[in-house]
């Protein structure tokens, strides 16, 4: 007992390149797992990050000179947490620009509308629109319209995003702001206007990506405050409602942005990749804290965690925070482009705020399976689960998920509590003051403990 | 008691002249006044009353447009309501007027800052003011600096205010706002920025009237929003932080409001009045939902709720909605001249948006004191106490808090539950969405059983 301890201390505290404890004693290898575990959990260095991101830097909407500014700051910091290869890989981008947007209510009672633009939707003209509102309770009711209710008109869908700590709320009324566009113009309306995709009652528009489909005609859309939908639907009651939209905005801006990639180089199997994400850029309001500075902050932390260890990983343990994950994924494109031929052991992502970790699920090949068990074990006293089902139909989040998709590269999922999260999420209001310090290092010692169990394990997880 | 039951059955459900309960039969005035308290909290005419307000006006500043909208829709309502007398009484106005308001932070790091200027400062000119940032942790550094810090430099006062029940961290943070631009410019601020005097952390500023000195030059004043003033206080501890400011405004302008009134004609004195208040106007921003369309509704739906009884009071129930109270307290001003010759019984305003209320406070001749014991009674159902201390050192409201001043007309005080008030107050989010339905019934039976029992009871309460 004596000898293994001292050994583990000396793992822990000395430099030098001995060799994993882990391929040569599991028991060794099982208590130092959790030495990582508690350390990290000590680490206070994730609040310093994020703070520092949302303080020098801010919003920072891919492509522009704040995104520029971004990923300078993330090389220092790599470079400044004792990282290694730190570079910034460019990513060539044509991006969406927002412009000045405003909406009001002009029939029967004249009202100011808190608005923004959706991502990628197209202007209005100087002179904007008005026209009469088409009200429906949600997409289901749009999609279901086959009359001619729509056209001529400002569809407005009131779709409601029900508050829920995995998200699925989310997932089930996002359709609305990515497709609102696509259904209201095949039925004739003019530009379309969702009730944000939020569960908060701000006074505050959230914005995000919509997409065309290049066989319907392009129309404006954008979305407005929880407060103004509920206006907009109580006059839409009492009859006639009219509304004056005026966009302006630009599309395919040739630009540039990177993805900013920061190693822990491994000893024997240097060439396997356990890859730790997070994306640097964030939508152009706020200062980007929740989504996705808290990410960014929780792997750089959890990396400079292990780097401070006397003991190097035997694979190499990788940060990538990726370029454009708001409006294209350009970042998770060309890293899956530059990088096809490694082997990677696992790819991962946080992105969901900064609530503590409830939940660990994987994506791995079958025969890996049996191995997670150690890393449940080692999670456990983070309070994170692994779900009786489901347990390998993890979603390692979005630029991760494009990997995961494109090479059948292997994944885990550590999910945060994401109750809180669409209250603030893509707008004004994701500042850094919503983010609870106490919750991070949870997040960074269940990071810090995935990281170096994947990193040594014998276990290799894919490809899928 | 059969035939006592019949009586006041007859009193409640019947019309017709028959003269009060209450001079007659103590036990028939407390008992009619258990179900006036009763009847009324079944109530739910409030709700629809602010519902109204919010969605057919909206923000109503004193003497625009939709303020003259508002007192053409109060006059509707009152009538539609049931009430007598109902009359709109010019109040002549000279105003300040809003115009476009942007602030940024210019160094160590671009940020933009979400603000609105505060009600009655001077713009800044076409070409704004850029200027250093001296930072103050709150007013009472501020007083405290006789250095030379200030000068040249936008005065920051970070000034917190602390959540509370009774409002008291307002009371202690707004003086902030109303003389920080004052003590800035004597120690030779260009220009004053505060923290919103709010408790939120929305990336909504707080407006709300300041003040100039005749003897101190006029600088401009704005509030940025919470999130903004954290930003502001962690970058001033990293050094030099430098901020842009461009305002423009209007002073003085020459404007017209109204104060609206309406009445429950009193039988045996009606020259008597019981005054219920509440103010029309709001700021300029947000749907001025609890302040004060909640007020409004509450004070409305109280007087209906009488008007409705088959007994008239003996006294006179006035329902006065003030013209702006937000920014002049004309209408208090304008009626306090007018109505000077006449007794008023007590002045009271409902005022601190739309919570239970929990406390009855008085301001009466001390000799009227015992008589209150009957209303705490008909009200301890409520959950409103009596305090121990301070139970006669109401203060009613600030345009009733007027009159009383002037006149030493007495008052009462229902003291509203407002640890949220001041999340909103003020700001776009004071939207209808804020209000609790199920809060109103209890400020509707409460108002209606205070004004029940003033108006019949045979003690008079002034003057003090």
């Amino acid at each position: 007992m004596l000898r293994r301890r001292s050994a583990l201390a000396s793992l822990l505290v000395l430099g030098g390149g001995a060799p994993s404890a882990w391929a040569t004693n599991a028991a060794d290898g099982s208590a130092l797992l959790q030495r990582v575990r508690e350390r990290a959990l000590q680490d206070t260095r994730a609040w310093e990050i994020v703070t520092a991101l949302t303080t020098e830097v801010g919003a920072r909407v891919a492509g522009s000179p704040n995104d520029a500014k971004a990923v300078q700051w993330a090389l220092a910091q790599a470079q400044a947490l004792g990282l290694a290869n730190v570079r910034a890989e460019p990513v060539p981008l044509r991006v969406w620009q927002r412009g000045p947007a405003q909406a009001r209510i002009t029939a029967p009672h004249a009202h100011p509308l808190v608005i923004t633009a959706l991502g990628n939707s197209v202007g209005t003209g100087s002179t904007g629109i008005e026209a009469e509102i088409a009200y429906y309770a949600d997409f289901t009711a749009l999609k279901a319209d086959t009359s001619d209710k729509a056209l001529g008109r400002i569809v407005f869908i009131d779709q409601k995003t029900e508050r829920s700590r995995d998200g699925r709320g989310y997932g089930q009324a996002v359709v609305a702001r990515v497709a609102g566009a696509v259904e209201a113009a095949r039925r004739g309306a003019v530009a379309v206007a969702i009730r944000s995709i939020g569960t908060d009652r701000d006074r505050i528009a959230h914005t995000g990506a919509m997409r065309y489909d290049p066989q319907v005609r392009q129309i404006p859309a954008l979305a407005v405050s929880t407060p103004d939908a509920d206006l907009i639907a109580r006059l839409a009651v009492r009859g006639v409602v009219k509304m004056h939209v005026a966009l302006q905005a630009q599309s395919d801006v040739v630009a540039t942005s990177a993805n900013v990639i920061a190693e822990l180089q491994g000893s024997d199997v240097a060439d396997e990749i356990v890859l730790l994400g997070a994306h640097l850029d964030s939508w152009d309001v706020g200062q980007g804290a929740l989504d996705d500075g808290a990410g960014v902050a929780i792997v750089l932390a959890a990396a400079h965690h292990i780097a401070a260890l006397a003991v190097k990983p035997r694979r190499t343990i990788r940060v990538v925070l990726f370029a454009n994950e708001e409006n294209g994924f350009d970042g998770a494109n060309a890293y899956a482009e530059r990088y096809a031929h490694q082997t990677h052991q696992f790819v991962s992502e946080s992105d969901f705020g900064a609530g503590r970790i409830w939940r660990l699920r994987t994506r791995l090949r079958a025969d890996a399976l049996p191995a997670v068990d150690e890393l449940a074990a080692a999670l456990a006293p983070l309070g994170i689960e692994r779900p009786a089902t489901g347990a390998n139909e993890g979603s390692p989040g979005p630029d991760a998920g494009v990997l995961m998709r494109r090479h059948k590269w292997p994944a885990i999922e550590l999910t945060q509590d994401g109750t809180n999260y669409f209250d603030v999420h893509h707008t004004d209001n994701d500042t850094l003051d919503k983010i609870d310090p106490a919750t991070l290092p949870q997040n960074v010692a269940a990071w810090a403990t995935s990281a170096w169990w994947a990193a040594n394990t014998p276990q290799r997880f894919g490809p899928l």
